[in-house]
């Protein structure tokens, strides 16, 4: 058995995305389109203070308001803590609502279901909040200072503000530096970032007469939500049922039970109503997730040739109020600052900490972008001061496939080289940066990321990934999944994988997915890159069990010898040394069917990594160049061209990965140059596109992209991830053309005018 | 292995419906309460002749009018034909909309879909229909008479208006009437029922981007709808999903493919919007299904002391215009005709006519209603012409456990004679019957029905019933079953039968219904009485396969013998003899997913019967005695008390039987006394409520029934079917009374005061 090659094989075709018409014709429902008779409308009372005891809250009025039907406080709730680190309870630090204390401007106090979502508002006016105000800390300068009040008192394991902190030891690390010719130290500071994905949250939910709950909610993990849930309301996890509707982008900021997501399902449980959340940019901006802002420092050697020595690299994260999924960025920060080149001894410390900003969270790259923007900024400093070009002192250290990263794993494919040598060739690399016109820049930035995270901090008792597929003798397959499609396009890829592999067109594949009741229990969501490479392996997983079945079927029909390959495509089932040995796929489902007495032909399919140790089953490369122009006058950066060179195993989708690429560009672009959270006393000052500076369509530069030829065997068909990493290159990349156009070397993201100006005494 | 008996055993509870809070409290959701984004409104142009040739459709000024998003007339369909007996295809004898012809007066002819129900309404009105008048027939006399015309003279098969016969014999008939000392032969003819089930019919449908559909509707059968669907759309049947919301009554008028499913399928596909049909009452009652009207003739004989000797049975259906589910009544009605008593020689002419009427369908009995209304009124009248009691007769000839039907089956169990014994003493029934007041009668009738279909006229693959069972580490456990729950309390009896074989809590079982794309394939839905026998069967095998799993757990944990046996009950799994040897179920769900590295707990059962014949698995029997009050002067009857006496095999929850019983006998009292179409050259004149006279809770007899104790091995836990029989006594119970108390003898009904004032001369 085998998929058919050639023009049948549906791997690497760019197959438009199954999503797109409904969503350009605006069809597409969102989980605030969504309408259910007898529906309330919630909205959050959120905490103006950065740090204060609750001494009193006063819903009477509220209450008291014609059209409210329900207000609650944090003491009507069950009051039990949650948070995505289930492995480590003591890290789950949140409440559904503030109880005693609030720790960030934008804590959530109380809500309030009404039936129209003016009244709940004006509702929200209506609750007096008495606080007694505490000391606040912002910077992680004043959280770990002597004396710095101390955020999560309740929590008396903790000594400091310092969460939680990770610790990684690969040799001795001061004999090493010992060897080194040339050693540098380099401090920066990255900034928060906002997920600015184009749908803000919304949740709908319902209870039916026995008080389970069904909630339509803008997730990328519904079954993390489910488990989450059901213990904050404090029933059996399978009395809720999350469904994920069309989903407007993610990127990290959708991975946790949320606070609405709870006021939801325990006021529908309540009034026995629909109750609805829809939250509003300025909610989003103000206090929704972000990227990490950290301190980082980085001390690397190399040998004269540029051979690396040693590293010894340090991170402290400012995690906000509470610790949201900040575990994981200080173990992968750790991780992502031991990759993409060859350290034979590495240091690492990070430490997370508390602070009365909103939370920071997950956010595509999680730990990565800050890490290598330290690492690649710092290589590239280092080329210059060793007098070696920047891709050839890469390429010198650069993992190549089967490096062992001592303590993770052995790299089972890297095109990283190849990559390096795809952009230096295809932009004229050293030519170019030779002949710089004035005003103009080349720089460099490379990345490595996972397929997927092996170490489970959510203690699922089930695979890592599962799928159900149902053959039907009617020709058509139908895919159950509990993978998300948050814009990504990965329902269009895991299509392509099944079909791909029974040799159905496309459009012969139903698929259902994200819905905790009914599609198949554990997968864990869309985080970490992880959807093709794990769920395509689950499929590809029921898919065999499918074939075999069915090529039983045409070995008895055409009383085929053992020998005989069977062989899927074009919808047939066949002999693959005689294709006249054959049948429909529908007729070969229909002889199994009857084979089996009237039952129906249907395979689950699973995968959990094994044997690839605790980070991830495969890693992505790649290299990207970016060419800026800079007005010595304004001070303003224009990008005009990006080359990306990159690894991501065999592409599923080419028009997919495509997709991946410019938006990771956008976003890497804003991350450098425009977006920044403007922070007062706690506060967010600016909560709209018009001040929180997202770049646009116009904003953007010429793309050039190049693949580079690997085979991930670990990967469904061989592809690994094509999601995240490509988010990481942008900002080093940037930054080193911004250098090399005006000698400044930006250690404090983002590069403004105003710093560019400044460096040049300008103002 | 087995279920607690005791306080843990489920079976025989009264346990209140799931869906009874939702619906008394209006939250249920309807097919017609659905509204999705960018819905438009459908209406359906009917014939206004009862036959005539189509010889023009102008839709232009329907097409011109503003807010009229689509008009579809039968040529723009793919014109492929339907119906349920697809095992023959040459009986689907209807199109989705007309296309030469139009056979009866609601023929579909035409379709909009418009903004709003008021424009589509509009219209409907500027379509001009231009007909060729034929001859038309409307009872069976006229349509079989010499030079009739030829209904369906498409069929070049067909040589008369008879769509279709079936013979029954059994022994040498000739023969065996010589040997009789009585023989009594009468013609009944027997009238039209509305289902008048209360919810109208409706349905939502809405296609995606690559042209599958999903509909809501109002059905019993959603697998039949799906296939059907597709086969008229020509699509893949797995294109189709059909999902049943709640359900405001059947009775058999709602398991076919219905018109305005295909036109809300067909034009959601042309104009990618969802479309939504709602029938008005007038709708239903005007051209709506209805049961058949038969004219039978029934010739039987007896030995002196009463021994039944042979039965000579002839029905001619009414059919109407279309053969719908009248082939089955054709069958059934003369399987019905051969039971209850042993009859050693029995014959069956049944031949489904067609005329120009509304077609007839499958409704609540089916068939059995009019067989045993002729066949236990002549009880009757030989019991007084044989001068013994109409029950002493009975049980003279009753079937009993251990009988064979020749050519059809052997009753597995029957409490028909402990039914006519305990009728006869709770009545006092010989005590009374001698002492009867002025105008009072009382009388008897008695049922026997089936528990599910085994003749497979749909010509399913698949299983005839199945479901999937998951089990969880949370203790609770999700149902999965298409089977449908249309108001009888099928969900409230699926969930307690797996509660009850688990061991769980009732509400500790999620179930999931009616859905053809999540639900297993191949339940055949909700007819024939076959739910809680084949479903409940099917359960229990989904269930043997979860505990025997379970029970490896429960071994290995506790190092237990092979001898032990493993029980279920109080939401534990544990040693039958050693209680203390056990744990939660959920616990022992966890050991099955870590044993098993991950994977769900699920077992998918299935249930066909085997060995059983053609006909059924199980039988129900009961019998029945009215008593009743006539108005000497005004000939109007009152029903004053109804005692039943049925064996249903084990009771799985009593409250649910009683509450068939009561509607049971409430469409009985109006079949017998109130209900009938009012006809003209075709067209039904009472369409609402007022003028078709449904019984209402005040026209309600004092309803005493009594359970008889059998159980059946077929059943699950020994249930047979408590749906269907109970309609079928009323009739003849209430129509003997009234001759008891008037000398009236109907032979023709309803029962009115004016033929009951006829019968003394007053009028």
């Amino acid at each position: 058995m085998s998929a058919i090659k050639g023009k049948n094989n549906l791997i690497g075709a760019s197959i438009p995305r199954i999503d797109s018409p409904a969503k350009v014709t605006g069809k597409a429902l969102y989980a605030g389109d969504i309408i259910l008779p007898g529906m309330l409308h919630g909205k959050i009372l959120k905490s103006t203070k950065a740090h204060a005891k609750i001494l009193n809250i006063d819903i009477s009025r509220a209450l008291a308001l014609p059209g409210v039907k329900d207000v609650i406080v944090g003491k009507d709730t069950p009051c039990i803590k949650f948070g995505n680190w289930r492995l480590f309870p003591n890290t789950q630090d949140e409440l559904p609502l503030a109880v005693d204390k609030v720790r960030y401007i934008g804590d959530e106090i109380a809500a309030v279901a009404a039936i129209d979502p003016d009244i709940a508002e004006e509702a929200l006016s209506l609750i007096k909040v008495e606080y007694e105000e505490l000391p606040a800390v912002f910077s992680i300068e004043d959280a770990l200072a002597a004396g710095a009040p101390l955020i999560h008192d309740e929590n008396k394991e903790l000594k400091s503000n310092i969460s939680l902190d990770r610790k990684i030891d690969v040799g001795d690390i001061e004999s090493a530096f010992k060897t080194a010719d040339y050693i540098r130290e380099d401090t920066f500071v990255v900034h928060p970032h906002s997920h600015a994905y184009m749908e803000p949250c919304a949740t709908l939910a319902e209870t039916d007469s026995e008080g389970r709950v069904t909630i339509y909610t803008s997730t990328q993990t519904p079954y993390i939500v489910q488990c989450l849930l059901a213990s904050t309301l404090g029933i059996p996890e399978n009395h809720v049922r999350v469904m994920k509707p069309a989903v407007g982008g993610g990127f990290g900021g959708k991975m946790e039970l949320r606070k609405w997501e709870f006021c939801a399902a325990f006021m529908s449980r309540r009034t026995g109503r629909p109750v609805r959340f829809v939250l509003s940019r300025q909610e989003e901006l103000e206090s929704g997730r972000r990227r990490h802002g950290m301190n980082l420092k980085s001390k690397v050697g190399f040998k004269k040739d540029g051979t690396l020595v040693a590293k010894d690299f340090e991170a402290y994260l400012n995690g906000g109020a509470y610790n949201s999924m900040g575990p994981t960025a200080t173990f992968l920060c750790g991780n992502f600052g031991a990759m993409l080149y060859r350290y034979p001894i590495y240091h690492y410390r990070g430490y997370h900490v508390y602070t009365n900003l909103p939370p920071a969270g997950a956010m595509r790259g999680f730990g990565a972008p800050q890490a290598m923007f330290i690492s690649e900024s710092q290589m590239n400093m280092a080329a210059i001061d060793l007098g070696i070009d920047a891709i050839d002192l890469r390429i010198k250290n650069a993992m190549v496939t089967g490096d062992k990263i001592e303590g993770v794993t052995t790299i089972s494919s890297a095109g990283f080289v190849e990559s390096l040598e795809k952009v230096a060739s295809e932009t004229k690399w050293k030519e170019k940066k030779k002949n710089l016109p004035k005003n103009k820049g080349i720089g460099i930035g490379c990345y490595s990321f996972i397929s997927g995270g092996v170490f489970n901090w959510f203690n699922t008792q089930y695979n890592f990934s599962a799928c159900e597929v149902r053959a039907y003798d009617d020709g058509t397959a139908h895919l159950l999944t509990m993978s998300c499609d948050i814009g990504q396009g990965s329902d269009t890829v895991l299509r392509q994988i099944l079909a791909a592999d029974l040799g159905l067109a496309v459009n012969m594949i139903r698929l259902t997915a994200g819905d905790t009741a009914m599609t198949p229990k554990g997968d864990l969501g869309t985080w970490g890159s992880r959807v093709t490479l794990m769920n395509g392996n689950a499929i590809l997983d029921a898919s065999k069990k499918i074939k075999e079945q069915l090529a039983k079927m045409v070995s008895i029909k055409f009383n085929l010898n053992v020998i005989h390959d069977v062989a899927f495509g074009d919808g047939k089932v066949f002999a693959k040394a005689n294709p006249k040995y054959g049948m429909t796929f529908g007729e070969a489902v229909t002889l199994w069917v009857k084979a089996n007495r009237g039952e129906e032909l249907i395979a689950r399919g699973v995968y959990t990594p094994r044997d690839k140790g605790l980070t991830t089953p495969a890693y992505s490369f790649g290299a990207q160049v970016a060419e800026v122009d800079v007005d010595p006058d304004t001070g303003v950066v224009t990008v005009e061209k990006i080359t990306t060179a990159h690894d991501c195993g065999t592409v599923i989708n080419p028009l997919g990965v495509e997709g991946q690429l410019e938006g990771a560009i956008q976003m890497g672009i804003g991350y450098t140059l425009s977006e920044q959270f403007a922070m007062k006393n706690g506060k967010t000052l600016n909560t709209t596109f018009l001040d929180y500076k997202v770049p646009s369509a116009e904003d953007m530069p010429q793309i050039v992209s190049y693949k580079v030829d690997t085979y991930e065997k670990e990967g469904p068909f061989g592809a690994k991830e094509a999601g995240e990493g490509l988010a990481i290159p942008t900002a080093p990349a940037i930054s080193d053309a911004v250098f090399q156009a005006t000698g400044y070397r930006c250690k404090d993201l983002p590069i403004t005018p105003e710093k560019i100006l400044r460096s040049k005494g300008k103002i």
